[in-house]
Parts: C-alpha cells; structure tokens; sequence
C-alpha cells in the first residue's frame, strides 16, 4: 500500500460554450497542479463546455469541438491524471469524465443517474451509463462518480467502493439554492461514512444565466471529517493529501461490510493503472495547509449567490455597466448594494425618475443611497411624459375612469426611459422586482420589469429585508437610509398607496408563496397550516393568473428551493386552482 | 370470430388543468358513442387532465383530482368499453389509459415510451410502463399505445399485434407543425401493415399555449386504406366499423409472421374480456358513412393551425376581444387575417399609430385592410410623443447622435399604446413579429414585441407571404391591398428604411435560418449548401445574440419542426458561435 494521494480539486468558473476558453483554464489548473506534487487533479462536471451547455449538445459540430479540444488538453498532461469532465459523443451522448494521463485520453467514466427534475434536463441530451469505474492512481484505487451519482446511495459509490475505491472523486455542476451547500456537505459525510471511503467533490462556481454553482468543494474522510473546503463562490485550487491506509484500516474493523468484494467488481470497470510518483520529490508537504474555508451565515451565503450571479451574467455577456431605476424602496436598495458589489460604483447607474406620487422621504432616500454608494444618480421626472399619454388616449378613453391602465403607464414610461439609456450607452439593465411581486404580479409588464437581469426575482419580499441589512450592517449602518427598513412598501403609483391595499402582508404572502410555489401544497394543506383561508384563495388566484408575466421577465437567479422559469414549468391556458 | 367492430374515436379539444370540465365533456361523449352502436370508445392522451398538464403533474391533489373524476365517468360507462387517456398516481406515476367499462375502472395500461425531446418533459414527470395490454371487446382482441408507443416500431405494437390484437388504438396528444399530418399518417399506415392490424388514431385536437394539436384522427385498415379519417384542427367523433375477419385471414397467408406468439405472450398483459354487443341492434350500420375527410393543403394547413391556435389561446384565457397594430406591412395584416377568423371582426380592434416616418402607402393599406375586414381601427399618432421622449431625455443625450435608440422608442411607444388600450379594456394584444425577426433580434423588446400572444412568431417570412396570399385568394383577392404583396418590407422607424439594408434578402435569410435553428447545421455545413460564407456568419451571430429577447417574448404558436422556446432550449450566456 502507498503512502499519501495528493489531489488536486480545480473549483473552477467555466464559461458556456466557451470551449476555447475553458481549454486554456483546464490546462493552466493542470500544470498548477502539477507544480503542486499533485498526482490526481480533478475538475467539475462538464467542466469543458460549461454546465449546463442545454441544446448545443444537440449540435455534432459542438461535441466533435470539444472532443478535440480534449484531446489537446491529454496531449500535454503528464507526470499526473487529470479527470475532465465533458460530453462524450460515443454511439449515444454521455455526460463523461475523461481520464487523461501520459499525453493521452486513457479512459472514460460515464454518469449513471441523469436528473431530470427541477432545473435539470439531462435525459434530454444524455444516455446514462451502466457501470461504476474505478482508477489506480499510484497503487490507490479511485472511484469515479459524477454529480447526481454521488447523491444517490448505492451503486455506483457503494460498488466502486465494495470494489476496492478508498477514495471517490465526484465530479460536480450544483445549482445553489439558500441552504444547499450545507445539505451538500452533510450528504457527503453521510457517503464518506457509510462507504468508509475518502470522498473527494469537485464542484463548479459561477452564474449562468438563472443558476449559480457555488463552488464549495470539499475533502471528507471516511469518518465524516472535512479535510478540507474550498471558499464557497470563489474560483480555488484546493490541493490535499488523503491517506488510503487508514481508510484500509476502519474497512477491516468495520463489521457491517456486506457484499463479498467479487458482486461488486463484476459491475465496476477497472479503466487503468497510472504510474505518476510525486513529480516534485515525495513526502513534501502540500503547498498550502489543506484549508477548511469557513462557510457563510444563510443570509451572506444568498447575498454572494447574488453578487456572483450578476457579475457573471454582466461580464460573460459582455457588459461593463449597469443602469437600474432607484426608487427609495427596499428593492432597488438591495439591488443597487449588489451592483456595486458586483461591479464597482463606477460600472452602477441609477435614475430616479419621480412622478407626482412620489413622496419626498423615498426621492431623499434614494438620493442619500446614491451619495453613500458614490454611484452616479441621473434624475429623470416622468410628469411630463404622464401628461402625453393621457392626451394621446384622451379621446379613446373618454368617459373611463382613471384605474390600472395609468399606474402602469408610468411604470411604462420608466421602462422605457431604462432601456433608452441601455440602447444608448450600452448598459444592461438591472430589473429590481422581487419573488413576492413576481408570484403575485403585483408589477408591471414592460413596466418595472423591463431589462436585462432581474437580480431578486427569486428572493421573498422578507428576505429582501434580511438582505439589505445584512449588507448594511457589515458596512457599519452607514449605506442604507434608516427609513428603509421601517417606511411600509409602496409601488407609488397612486397617491397614499401602499403594498399591503392590495395585498396580504408580507409574512402571511411569503409563506403562502412559499407552500405553493416551491412545496406543491394545494389550498387545503395551507390552510391546514393555519394560513387565513380568504388569503390563500386569492393568492393561490393571482400567482396563476400571473404566470403570463413571469414567461416575459428577464432572466434572474435561482436562490429558493424552487424557482419560477425552468424550474417550475406550468402552462398559462390553465385552469386547474388549487 | 366475431363479425365487425364498432369504435368510436373521440378527437376533443380538452382544456388543460380543467378536470370538472374535460370530465363533462368526457362523459357527454361517452353518452354520443353509445348512442351511435359504438362497442369501443377512445379519447385522446391525457384527456382528462389536458396536455400537456406540466408541472400541475407534480401536485397530488391534482393527480388525486384526476382520478376522482376518472371514477364518475366510469361509474356511468356500461353497454361499452371507454379507454380514456390520464395522468395515473400509483407507487409512481403513469401516462396512463384507463380502460372503463360495466361501470367502472377495470384495468390501465401504462406508456412504454415517453419522449424527453423537443416540446416533450414526459420523463420529468412519468415512470415508463413495461409491457404491452390488451384487452377484449366482444371477442376481438384489441392492443393498447399512447402515442409515442407508436411511433416506435417494435413493442409494445409488435408484441401486442402478435399476441393477438386485431386492432391497435393508440390515444395521442401529437404537436402539431407543417405537414406532420401526413407524416404521421404514412407512419399508420406502415405501422398497420408491418403488424397486419387496423390501427386506430385518436388525436387531441386544440390549442394549448404553444402548442396547436391537429386531431387528423385516423382509422387505417391492416393493408394501409384510410379507413376514415377525422378533420383536421375540428372537434369530431368519429363512428367506424372494423373488421378484424378480414386481418384473421390476412394474418393467414402472411408468411412473414416471425415470432411465436406465445413468446410476446408473455411480454403483453390481458386485461380483461368485455362482453358489450350492439346495444342499438346488431348489424345496424354507423350512423353516417366512416368520412374520409379531405386533407389541406400544405399552406391552408398551417393557416388553420394558427387560427384554432389564435381561437383557444383567447377563449381559454378568457378574452373576447383581441387588439393589435396595424403598419400597412404584410406581417401585421396576415395577424389581422387570422385574428378576425379567429374570433371574428367584432372581436378585433387594429390601432394604426403612425410616425413621421409612416408612408402614405402603408397608412392607406392599413385603411383598406381594415375597411375590407370590417374591423374597428383607431389612429394614434405618435409623433408628440417621440417629441416627449426626446425632451425627457435630452439632456442625458447631448452630444449624442440619434440611432436606434430613438428607433426603439418609437416602437416602445406604441407597445405602450397597445398595452394601454388592453389595461383599460381588457383586451389580448396580438403582436405581429414573425420568425425571421425573431431569429436575428430584429424587432423591439417591449416595442412591437410587447403583448399577450405572439400569432406568427414561429412562421418564416416568406411563409408569411404565403400565408396572406392563401387568406387572400380564398376571399377572391378583395382582402389585401396587392401593393402589400410587392412593397419591400421595411419597419419605417427612419426615413427609406427597408429591411434588407441589414439583413440577408428574405429568401437567403430564412433557408439559413431553417438550417440553423431546424436543424442544427453548423456553419460549415451552411456554407456547403450553397449559401453566402459571409451572410451565414452574420445570421448565426444575430440569432446567438438575440437569445435574450426571445425570453421575453409572449408566447406563439408552433408551426414549424423547432419553434423558440421550450423546443430549442439555448443559455444566453453561450459563447459558442457555429
């Protein structure tokens, strides 16, 4: 039996489609790897297309582009085994992990559970694969497994590791959602332990598109303890040392082992042997002592899921700027915070566009918020333009009263205005509604929804709050106006309106949006719970009512259980309540 | 052996999520099929629940909804056997058909073969069946598939056929888009050969958000003869005898018969023997002739689908009246065309909002389009507002040269309008954008593009022209002014604009655009069809770009083999071009 495995795990942030670009970082984290006496280096799922790289995978020339693109990435890996993770065009698809060692594509494991729930599609593109595989990494048997594998118990962890694997390397593309990467952490342990196996994750960071990966890998060993953890949102080498003879040690005390090893090797490919030795002398430490990155707080850990989010979809899209209407509410508070954390407050512009509803508390906030970010604040008043309209359909609308139709005029006017300063400066821009509004669509169509990214589309009206004094706090009190927290919400639309007129307060609306939207309960188990009847009635009514607006936002990140888009696919022609 | 069987194919539109509703519907048709001799009746896939039901699938209340009123139709099903397609909640949860008979539900065979592909999620929601059924009716043995199942050569029909089974019902839910009609009825008919079975089609016909089903319910006989064949894109129930002594005999001097049937024996499950007879008198004949209903042609096909598509999206979401802008273009007048055969022109408003921009002859056409069709138009200038727009914000613009941010604001104007007209009146706005814009981001967001339903956002321009044409003629030519037929197509949002200053020649720009987005071709592959290196590197360009405006379209119907959306799933952050 060997002595330590030094792994490398390369937490990296991998662009969709940029197949050229994430060639270049693969090889670049395998030579660091390399330079830090690593034998094994690992990387995320799909690591080489990005993940999730959806329909192009119905394109042969993408999979034939990354297939090449692998195997330049091999021809220049020695002295140490890469695991890569890409799509393998074979007979069928698969979502592989391809062992490169000695200048060449050695092997190829190939995923066995594709998700296909939720936001995952993987049966769309995807054949599963049959067996568990394992690898010899100087003398130490390794187990491969790719994201999805790993959370189910039993095969292929549970042969891989009857089958000899001390250690098992999963491959991962985790989306977050507020409290995953605990849950994450707690399931590897249970594995690590039940398996008695060193458990090696590698998992993906960064946004694309409505999901973020939150990196966050890890190193458990056989008796559930963290080795270590990479920051949680941050690209990372974590490079450890992982010690197979112990692991050799607990098997042969545990008594519980059940199958004889024979059944298990049966349904495990054995998919080679590597020689790599310690390429910078053995017994040198690892360059870094295995650190164990503290995690978060659950409302830090959402505010840097949102900072990521919008960073990555501005600068993977090619945005260098950001405009975003300020109203002095809570919203567009915690958006404008995020921006600049994102970005800087040189890449944030805000508008006040007032109208004659606006009061003077929320123009002053929104004008101290400004000042105290140090971000640019243009001021745009919508009076005039209100008065337009209201000539242009005076004769149309004669005899109608005023109602909706004018509150979402000036809602309008202000998209309109947004988007005029995006087409002419080329800014992207930041839509500012929240999942409260949005489930209930208590917003306005090519109004305030009108943008690029809806940064809190999926955070709750409370949460909002919880948000921007996290923020506020860390900043010692002095960024958001005190009255924010405090002022009751108001679109502003009409004179003296307030949010709760028209809606259920905020703590009875979140947890009805909560059960429903992301638990499924229907009207009977609310109410059950001891929501007020009439509340959940009306809500349950509004939220699929206004499913038709939710199909014309912009994209936004994913921070619930579920969230609404791909991850909750409903029809509008629907007349099912409950 | 039995003489002739009587089958009843029942192609109804059901509502999706509308249980109590499709249950009436369900049992009134029950009722009809009775009445008329029938012995067998079958509806379509998931019709009590609609299709597709999404992610209402995941709620157990609406599974546990399903089946109860699954349970009321069965209880009054006696003197017939009724196959009626629903979502079934066992250990898992099926594509199901229940088979109801004497009262009550007698047996269910489960969907072998879910699709997870284009338009398709079944495996997010359905674990597969595993054998084949069939059941009894009268002494003739009859096989059961849904949908999918047949479009698979092989089990469960070939097993099914070899069993036994005369007569194959297959109950279908099949998206319609141009000419799957008759593919699908050259796939029966080879299905039926192959098998030496009549093969009985029963199709959903409706529209569905996205989606138009066709119905083109079928019966063909064991040699490939349209027995009868239902109307497309109508309700129908369709009354056939079929004769399973002349298969018997077929059967007989087939020697290409390859398996003992005993082996699929074991592979299909007999669900029973009912014993119906004629309950108005044997021997009677059907109450009219089996109708072989004519087919329509290539373009008039199309056009119905997007009028029933046009006809459901409104009636189903509660609108009786529908807005839309008239240009004097051709896409907003064949939109005009199929609004007012949709619902007729009382239920049609057209709103012509000219700019400075606006010629005298598209102004003109629009008039006489709207004379000619006997619809309302109003005429909502927008000049003083572009002048307001450019007040409002020319300060933040000085220095700045107009572009098309000054383009955009014009058609955002106008979206304003038509969404205003809809706020205060209630009414759908149709939007008028075809796929060509679509395709290259040639439109405004929130501008033209703004509004409830998205009529022709999946036909190609040229096919728009056809379209019109078709409408045209048919009306003896007196509809459409003929200069809309000639003018080159331009937005007017600047002075002697024309669409092919920045883009491709129409009929080059779509013949990329079907291989691209159809099709999947790759640069490479574009080229070597014949078309312009230069134009397909642009267009492929334009359509990876505008992936973010397509999000925030209102949804349209599908006509062609890849529609936008849910058919062709791409990230916006894709980096991948070719």
């Amino acid at each position: 039996m060997t002595a330590a495995l030094r792994i490398a795990l390369v937490q990296m942030n991998a662009v969709v489609g940029d197949i050229a670009g994430n060639e270049r970082a693969i090889s670049a984290a395998i030579e660091r790897a390399h330079d830090a006496g690593a034998q094994l280096v690992c990387f995320p799922e799909l690591a080489l297309t990005g993940y999730p790289p959806e329909d192009l995978l119905l394109k042969e020339h993408f999979l034939a582009d990354a297939r090449a693109a692998l195997e330049r990435i091999a021809s220049s890996t020695t002295q140490i085994v890469a695991v890569v993770g890409y799509p393998e065009r074979a007979e069928d698809v698969h979502n592989a992990a391809a062992v490169l060692a000695d200048g060449a594509v050695r092997a190829t494991y190939r995923k066995l559970h594709l998700p296909n729930y939720g936001v995952f599609d993987e049966l769309r593109y995807f054949q599963p694969g049959e067996r568990g595989a394992t690898i010899e990494v100087d003398g130490v048997t390794v187990g491969l497994t790719i994201c999805e594998d790993i959370w189910q118990p039993g095969p292929p962890l549970s042969d891989e590791a009857l089958s000899g694997a001390r250690v098992i390397v999963n491959l991962s593309a985790s989306p977050y959602h507020a409290g995953k990467g605990i849950a994450r952490e707690r399931m590897l342990q249970q594995r690590a332990r039940d398996e008695l196996a060193v458990v090696a994750y590698c998992g993906l960071v960064g946004g694309q598109d409505e999901l973020v990966f939150d990196g966050h890998s890890l190193v458990v060993d056989h008796d559930g303890t963290v080795l270590a953890r990479a920051a949680q949102f941050e690209q990372a080498l974590l490079v450890v040392d992982v010690d197979p003879v112990t692991v050799g040690s607990a098997r042969l005390r545990d008594t519980r082992r059940r199958a004889p090893a024979a059944a298990a090797d049966d349904r495990v490919d054995r998919l080679g042997s590597f020689a790599v030795g310690r390429p910078d002398g053995n017994g040198t430490p690892p360059p870094t002592d295995p650190p164990v990155a503290e995690l978060l707080d659950p409302v830090a850990e959402v505010y840097r899921a949102l900072v990521l989010g919008t960073h990555d979809y501005a600068h993977k899209n090619g945005f260098a700027h950001v405009v975003l209407g300020l109203s002095g509410g809570i919203d567009s508070t915690l958006v404008a915070l995020i921006a600049v954390d994102a970005l800087g407050a040189d890449a944030v512009t805000c508008v006040t566009m007032p109208s004659p509803y606006s009061s003077q508390g929320t123009r002053g906030d929104a004008q101290r918020l400004a000042t105290n970010l140090g971000v640019q604040l243009l001021e745009l008043p919508i009076a005039p333009l209100m008065r337009d309209y209201d000539e242009a359909l005076g004769e149309v609308f004669a005899g109608h009263e005023p109602d909706l139709t004018e509150e979402n005029l000036q809602a309008r006017i202000r998209g309109n205005l947004l988007m005029a300063l995006s087409n002419k400066f080329g800014w992207l821009v930041l839509t500012t509604g929240n999942k409260s509004e949005m489930s209930v669509g208590y917003s306005t169509l090519y109004g305030d929804s009108a943008g690029g990214f809806a940064v809190i589309k999926d955070v709750p009206k409370q949460l909002v709050y919880r948000l921007a004094r996290h923020r506020d706090e860390r900043a010692g009190d002095d960024l958001v106006p005190a009255e924010l927290f405090t002022r009751p919400p108001s679109a502003e639309l009409r004179p003296d309106q307030r949010d709760d007129d028209s809606l259920p307060p905020y703590d009875v609306l979140d947890a009805i949006l909560e059960g429903y939207v992301e638990h499924d309960l229907g009207r009977e188990q609310l109410i059950a719970r001891g929501l007020p009847a009439g509340d959940v009635e009306r809500v349950i009514g509004l939220v699929d009512v206004a499913e038709y607006k939710r199909r014309q936002q912009p994209p936004g990140i994913k921070v619930t259980t579920r969230a609404f888009g791909r991850d909750r696919r409903v029809p509008i022609t629907n007349r099912y309540r409950g």
